[in-house]
């Protein structure tokens, strides 16, 4: 948001980050698809089984919690763009934060409103996965968790970004929608946040995306060039999770937000 | 190194990984770019002047430090060809490793030995950054943080790879090895090491990777085409630091490996 700092987003601003976050995105699922699905990570009874603990959350809950309070207390979640998995006892900052200026753009009841967070979880863990990474098991938990946390960072900021982009559609042309939020009327609100010629540009433009991020080129004599991951993958991701939830948290915002 | 999981890393395994890993820096050090140097996070004397806290580390390195910690709970340092930049104190993994198969495959006092943690760092901080960022603050300290920790973690793992480079080229032809190793000569084994055309086709490659992953297609009237990152500096970086760094390494390693 490197030309909206002063005055807070634009439609422009907003658009060049959804674009620059795709790029994001689809380098997080390729770096995660380095490893098999590690089944184990995700398993309740991992922990518990191996008798090192008492409680038994799985692996990746305890990691992304505590990566959360770790960033929480640099001051992460002090910007509204960032939307924790793990919201409740969250450490304060350490230090106060510097840019004011964007800490009240959106409205806080609506932006607390508009939250996916859940569905973004299970999504990636029961959809997703199954369809970037091999089965197997090779035993490299850190590493998964790891590219486990930034694609789920990733995956929900840009989700969650309909926030600001309901937000600046508002106060293009409030007329537009304050009719529409007063009946609360979701169904016409999101047919006119839907246009179905743009959603299928951004969904080219991801898929490509996977072809010039992931394209493998063959080192060794007999194998043929590839992709790490089906650059299909990202088309899809985009057409059936990620542009439907943004949806929702558009829709979801206008409905929570004051018309004052 | 997934064709390397049962016998422990090949020659060719190696190489498949380090070239995987210049995807993860290059897109890594484009993530960073996206914000300004933010200076205050690498100061020392940035949280004492705010006065939240007594004693004052930078936010880098409490921030690292405690990645880290985090890291270590959930197994990363079992894993050789990770190496922390603050590996005082680190706390015991919450479950045992799962992968024992990699667990001895370096000899451990060279690969104790060969460690340029510092000097990566310092590189980072004070080199590479004021290369990659643009002088500014637009107080996005946490997201600046999460990047850092990113391309420290990458340069790191990579240089370090070093190790196992060193290790399967001495497995390959101890005899051509041995004698130097006796000697300590390390300006030999520097020389056996190198090989300047492969260095340049490194290098070329990086390049070339920047300027795939950092295309940045113009989206506005009257603006050109351009790059997220000069893809020259990856080339730099590659010919400065990252390669001499990894012979240095692997010099290291093989003077202090065993001969038995």
């Amino acid at each position: 948001m490197e030309d909206s700092t002063r005055d807070g987003p634009t439609l422009m601003s907003v658009r060049d980050d959804l674009i620059r976050q795709e790029d994001t995105i689809v380098f997080s699922l390729i770096e995660r698809a380095k490893y098999p699905r590690n089944c184990n990570v995700y398993s309740t009874s991992f922990l518990s089984e191996i008798g090192d603990v008492v409680e038994s959350p799985s692996l990746i809950d305890l990691f992304v919690k505590e990566s959360e309070d770790l960033h929480a207390k640099i001051g992460m979640y002090d910007n509204q763009a960032e939307v924790p998995f793990f919201p409740h006892d969250l450490p304060k900052p350490i230090f106060t934060p510097q840019n004011q200026a964007h800490l009240s753009f959106l409205n806080p009841v609506a932006s607390a409103s508009a939250n996916v967070s859940k569905l973004i979880w299970k999504m990636y863990l029961e959809q997703l996965l199954p369809l970037l990474t091999q089965e197997g098991d090779d035993g490299n938990y850190a590493s998964t968790l790891a590219c486990d946390l930034l694609c789920l960072q990733a995956l929900s900021k840009r989700i969650h970004y309909g926030k600001f982009v309901a937000e600046v559609k508002f106060r293009a042309a409030p007329d537009d929608y304050s009719f529409h939020i007063r009946n609360k009327n979701s169904d016409a609100l999101m047919e006119l946040l839907t246009f179905e010629k743009v959603e299928n540009i951004v969904k080219a433009r991801v898929e490509n995306k996977g072809r010039l991020f992931g394209h493998n080129i063959s080192l060794h004599d007999g194998e043929e060039d590839g992709y790490k991951v089906d650059p299909c993958l990202f088309s899809h991701l985009y057409g059936e999770w990620v542009i439907p939830y943004t949806k929702l948290v558009q829709v979801d915002y206008l409905l929570h937000r004051s018309l004052t």
